[in-house]
């Protein structure tokens, strides 16, 4: 696999996050958050625009002067008076946003491609100025057409932009188009590329991925993916997708063991649980079940894992309390227990706690009890003879009956 | 865009699902997910293996009894003991599951490819005897030789199978590589394709629709997405994904308004929230709040959504009572409130929305009773004459004062 050299992530929890249903940041708030990016290690962080409210123009000037390694950008309207007020807020940058699709040109702004020209080409010198970064993006461009895209991003390119943007404003696009079209404007612009997707078909993890596939250098990205609808690339994810492919840049250079903490900062802030299902910091996504798993994980964890729940200061967990385990997970909670069984005596206690397992959900209490009982009943019967095991060493979802086959 | 033609999720909610960490499903539970699963359309269920343990077992047997339209498959480890017991049950097909990673080849059964080849074969001979479904799957495919893989693919499209299948067990595949491996096979195989994918590294929906794009048939799925970890492809996600590509045929087969009840359901039975994110169903996944998004969706929903609420029994909703308002929503609730304010008042009453909404969160008593008091006023002052509108035709981030641009 490989991706662009040293791609990253650009962190829009306090603009595109902001448009989240239950997100309403006080400036205190915004700063937490902000510090907290910066220390996890991302290079931008993009904030409402400051026209947005009067309060967004001041929390804008008040995180300009924190001092952060991260470079801060606002998000405003391709026109000169937004980008008047934003050059003044002291940011470093500035990322200009119009709708190219056909949509939004009719039931938007209501200009043409002609008028985009100019107003991008005026907005673009005026920042330029500045002294500051400017970003030019197409909005819903999965939905824009081709040639009107090339054509205007060919030009803020030859003005000298910092970077275009792509933007799958409606969560269309998938990850084949995502390639196709990233490699077309690679091969039509100098400047990086940055790309944003919007998850309404689920697909905005994959497609930001695919993107760095195909050249794009900056992810739009929010903690938890917070935003407008169901949100967009979560930070999170794209951390995980990105690990597999480069692990020793991604732990070189952003302070993994704080995701948790950054995640919960901004799940508290807008009142929402981590789902349950979250990639790295759900509740689960390191708990290894069904027998064969927990088998194959306590032999080696590379069999079931992909990420190392140790890179972000997470431990695995073998759930052996339930109808699916199997006697190897068993065994290994007899060892904890410091109690000592032979193999064929776990399988014995293992068909014993799948038989409670198949009546009630089972806790860690129930098995331990379980296992403290039959040791206690084994220290006063004559110890069973360990047997030879060979057929037992294919273990799936775990058998209740002993295996007969090879 | 286009998949293979008629392509279909199957619902393995009551197998993998089970490998969930919160799951216990009682047999009552089992049966009523298994009833909301057919009723809503799906063409297969998939059930714990019946050597997992005693109830297992029975439960299998129970839901085959049914009398369900949708087909009951099991799912079993590749060897006889496991296969004589699956058959037996009355289900109308087999899935036969082995290992074929060095990972798993090394830490889990300890086999070769040869064994493997040689164990499939006498499953699959033994269950096609008996006259029902047979599927044949690697598992941890992406991390096996591809030589190995294509081989044994080969060897049992030849005996007969009715499909192979391709498994993510980890997690690690990005969609580039899937649509490669499923193209590959497609072409040494004659039988359907059925495809599993793990959400470690959140691939899981868009490598399913890749699949399906390279010609694969089936997709695993489960109700929100249980399983092992942080489980699988969800239904909902991928409804979403495969409406966007070809809108009849979903509507056609499956009864989609009846999606946020399963999933509602199975999100009681194994005590987790629906995800704030959640594709469809997400507290805010029709939610529009920023005044650009507000404005559009009023002209033409289709400015900001691909999905149409509607499909699913859902709803849309403006988010009016916040800073990042625009004078359209607020319009938009005015109009709902039976009141009458000109364009102009619109505006003004929308500067006091945000400057209330600056200095805390908003809630719509608040915004209705701005809008109320204001509307009073205006009746006690002789009306602002209405102005022409041009220059306010863009709208994005709502401005706080007006605009000049243009």
């Amino acid at each position: 696999m490989s991706v662009a050299s040293n791609p990253y992530p650009g962190l829009t929890t306090l603009r595109e996050g902001e448009q989240f249903a239950n997100a309403f940041f006080t400036t205190e708030k915004k700063i937490e958050i902000a510090k907290a990016l910066d220390d996890f290690g991302v290079d931008y962080i993009e904030l409402t625009s400051p026209v947005a409210s009067e309060q967004s123009r001041r929390d804008c000037e008040a995180i300009c002067k924190l001092g952060l390694k991260a470079k801060i950008l606002t998000h405003i309207r391709c026109h000169m008076d937004d980008a008047r007020v934003a050059v003044e807020t002291g940011v470093d940058g500035v990322d200009v946003v119009i709708g190219t699709s056909q949509f939004l040109r009719k039931f938007s702004h209501g200009k043409d491609m002609n008028y985009i020209a100019q107003s991008a080409i005026e907005v673009i010198e005026f920042v330029k100025s500045k002294g500051i970064e400017i970003r030019f993006s197409s909005e819903d461009s999965f939905r824009s057409d081709i040639v009107d895209l090339l054509n205007i991003y060919r030009t803020v390119d030859k003005i000298g932009v910092n970077r275009v943007g792509i933007a799958d404003t409606v969560g269309c696009a998938n990850p084949r188009q995502v390639y196709e079209l990233v490699k077309t404007l690679k091969s039509v612009v100098s400047c990086d590329i940055e790309c944003h997707f919007h998850n309404d078909t689920g697909c905005a993890i994959a497609n930001a991925y695919t993107a760095l596939e195909a050249g794009a250098k900056l992810i739009d990205v929010s903690v938890l993916g917070i935003g407008e609808r169901n949100g967009i690339t979560p930070l999170g994810a794209l951390m995980a997708r990105m690990i597999t492919a480069d692990r020793d840049y991604v732990l070189s250079k952003y302070k993994l063991h704080k995701l948790r903490d950054l995640e919960n900062l901004v799940a508290d802030a807008v009142q929402v649980n981590i789902p349950f299902n979250n990639p790295i910091t759900g509740f689960c996504a390191f708990t290894h079940k069904a027998g064969i798993h927990a088998k194959a994980i306590l032999a080696n964890p590379s069999t079931y894992e992909i990420l190392n729940p140790s890179d972000f200061g997470l431990t695995r967990y073998i759930h052996f309390a339930n109808r699916l385990t199997g006697w190897n997970a068993i065994k290994s909670r007899v060892d904890q227990l410091n109690l000592n069984l032979t193999d064929d005596q776990c399988k014995e206690v293992t068909a014993k706690i799948k038989l409670l397992g198949d009546v009630r959900q089972l806790n860690i209490d129930d098995v331990d009890s379980i296992i403290k009982d039959y040791h206690a009943e084994q220290q006063t019967t004559p110890a069973l003879k360990p047997v030879a095991n060979g057929a037992e060493d294919v273990e799936d979802e775990p058998e209740a009956k002993k295996q007969k086959t090879n």
